[in-house]
């Protein structure tokens, strides 16, 4: 990535004031309570069923400039937000009205010795930046989420979604107004410049938490540059090992599930690993089905001795996520080997285990430190919603504060809160 | 501070090999028990004891080298592990070795509608990296913080420190070598050239969280170039409120405690708000006994009104962390403008409310988002091992993660673990 030049002070402005805004509108959100933040997300639902078709309009707008500029086929319809989409957009907004607030929680509330009572209360971080690329519909969602969790917001989309996102933010700044939520609250930039990203990643004193969600270019400019604490979602190069005891058929039905449920998501499955003592029990039936799915095998050469419509896997696909129908595929001598693979060429984000050998399964769990581990069950289920978080603002490839799928919870932090009778320290 | 040259190369080995040899260290440091990272804490303290008379003649070669250098006689002292602070030192390596290891801990276990068990496990972090000034006793403390929760350690203390420190990492590493602890778990760097800092700041590949404690200078340093997650020890502007209602006997104890227990420590009391009406009933002894202590008392108008003593403040002085006899005192007109003084000078840090009014308690805990709110208590409880947990690596001023005081948790994440029996994504 180019270095980017010095951005003009006319931008600088413009960015630096919708973040002081933002801030100051931080602070009466922090005092909001539950049904006023509510309201404002379920007038959001009816003004945008509302806006609809200026919304769909704009959304168009910004397809048919993507189709001029040549961007790929898939890629432009990632950016649509009709017909389903737009549906679980809506169902998603009244699904966040439903969560329960989790500002002013307070949880492990104790006495000590000297009658302090100190306990710890749930309050929101303050202002979170998303920057993030194409689809917009997590211009709606993660607005719903932060405010819920009583953030200020600022939202930088990708510039192919521009029309679709300031549509979607007139309406949502529109439904604040109306609820009694400081509008500042929802901020989005409003230019396509590139610099307005390098000004937004130096804003530490306005922007407590920066997520970037898009690219492995835009997360490391960002974790690069960023002098706000950065969360990031980044790639997921997820395994699944078939342990030597592991029952062919659901290994079967959990590795077709993990790698074809959906190709482009960070918890599909990349790479499969498999004990040598099942590599001619079980793996042949899982390539089988997988192939006929129209899945490409990569494997070494164990896995093209069981299997031969197997190409050579080369040392590059151990560390690829393919987000594609191919799979790699290796044979490992013992259950050591796999965890030793993973350590190697993982990503810190699912590896599941099939296995009927209870020990096994329980060594996993404990030593494999991935943000989801599992025990006989799909790749899939790294996932908030799936995990019953009840909503998922992404899943977080950093270890700090929220690693792996993340909620609401990870959108707020808490502090210590004491009740004395005069108490002095000791 | 001057941009940094480009490290030489041979440095940059150094460091980044000590880092690599440290994330291996780290994989096999989360898979040891209990028993064997207590095995190492305990034979440290007798090493170190055995080593004492050594230790303590590096530590006053470092005294000698710093008052040469015509270092301030207050932070040559600090630079002393002598007498009772070595007592205080062995102490809270038996106090490390006591705690419940946190690592491996099951919370949040629970079944799914779909039969799938989804519990929390508690992690180490992987590789946490301090760099600190002065207080040798640092490096004996977070080593055994940072590997009692399974992490390997970089330590990078201040150059006026050098031997000492040098001299307590040989003994923990040799303390390791004997229990079975991988020796570059405990790494430190050996060398006081502060280009090696720039080199540690890029290493995100190795390093998992970069802690800095130190003066505001190394703060900004670590903060603006790091591509590691940091978790920020900065300054506490900590401010004690005498609401209408407080006890007049109360707010003086909770305030002569508050400013006077330690002068130099981030929960000290900086700024006193008093409601105008407690400000003729209760300021003038509130006042009074701190002068007499050789407080220096900075005040508003309406202060200096009550207090003859008192010199004019500035508006400097709400944003100064004195760590001295100095005091800033401001009448407020209510309960509310309280709130907005601490909004706007604060550091996040400490507030404390002095009160004999349930909902004004209540309303401040609520409202207050520093990492410490308490009502009627001093701002001494800011503090590790005064809220019960256990130990202190630091107070976090960083929202994320680790607000406020930071124990063995702060060290540690949760990854998500599951149980299935073939369970698909839905």
């Amino acid at each position: 990535m180019a270095q980017s030049q010095k951005p003009d002070p006319k931008l600088r402005e413009q960015i630096t004031g919708l973040a002081t805004r933002a801030a100051r509108a931080a602070l009466a959100l922090g005092d909001l309570d539950t049904a006023t933040k509510n309201a404002w997300i379920l007038r959001s639902a009816e003004l945008l069923e509302a806006s609809k078709a200026e919304i769909l309009e704009a959304n168009r707008l910004d397809q048919e400039e993507a189709r001029n500029k040549e961007v790929p086929a898939p890629l432009v319809n990632r950016l649509s937000i009709a017909d389903g989409k737009w549906d679980n957009m809506i169902a998603g907004l009244h699904d966040v009205a439903a969560l329960r607030d989790p500002v002013g929680e307070v949880t492990d509330s104790h006495l000590r010795p000297n009658g302090l009572r100190v306990a710890r209360m749930r309050i929101p971080l303050g202002v979170i930046a998303m920057i993030y690329e194409s689809r917009p519909n997590v211009t709606v969602d993660a607005a719903a989420l932060c405010i819920k969790a009583g953030n200020a917001v600022i939202l930088r989309g990708g510039s192919e979604a521009f029309h679709t996102n300031q549509a979607l933010a007139k309406v949502l700044r529109k439904a604040a107004r109306e609820t009694g939520v400081p509008e500042d609250a929802i901020a989005v930039v409003d230019t396509t410049d590139r610099a307005a990203i390098d000004i937004l990643l130096k804003l530490n004193r306005e922007i407590d938490l920066l997520i970037p969600r898009g690219g492995a270019g835009l997360i490391r400019k960002v974790m690069e540059n960023s002098t706000i604490p950065v969360i990031c979602h980044d790639e997921g190069i997820c395994h699944i090992f078939i342990d030597a005891s592991a029952d062919a058929k659901m290994a079967t039905e959990i590795i077709l599930d993990s790698k074809l449920r959906q190709l482009a998501v960070c918890n599909a499955l990349e790479t499969l690993l498999v004990h040598r003592d099942a590599s001619e029990r079980v793996l042949p039936r899982v390539l089988k089905a997988l192939h006929e799915e129209g899945v490409e095998i990569r494997g070494d050469r164990a896995t093209c001795d069981v299997f031969s419509e197997a190409r050579p896997v080369s040392d590059e696909d151990w560390a690829t996520e393919y987000l594609d129908k191919i799979l790699a595929v290796k044979v490992v001598d013992d259950f050591d080997s796999a965890i030793a693979h993973i350590r190697e060429f993982g990503s810190d984000h699912t590896e599941i285990i099939i296995t009927n050998d209870h020990a096994n399964g329980v060594a996993w769990q404990r030593r494999v430190n991935s943000s989801t581990v599992g025990i006989n069950c799909s790749t899939a289920f790294a996932d908030g919603f799936r995990l019953g978080l009840g909503a998922e603002i992404g899943i977080s490839t950093s270890k700090l504060h929220a690693f792996g799928p993340m909620g609401l919870e990870g959108l707020t932090t808490r502090k210590f809160i004491l009740t004395g009778e005069g108490q002095l320290g000791e």
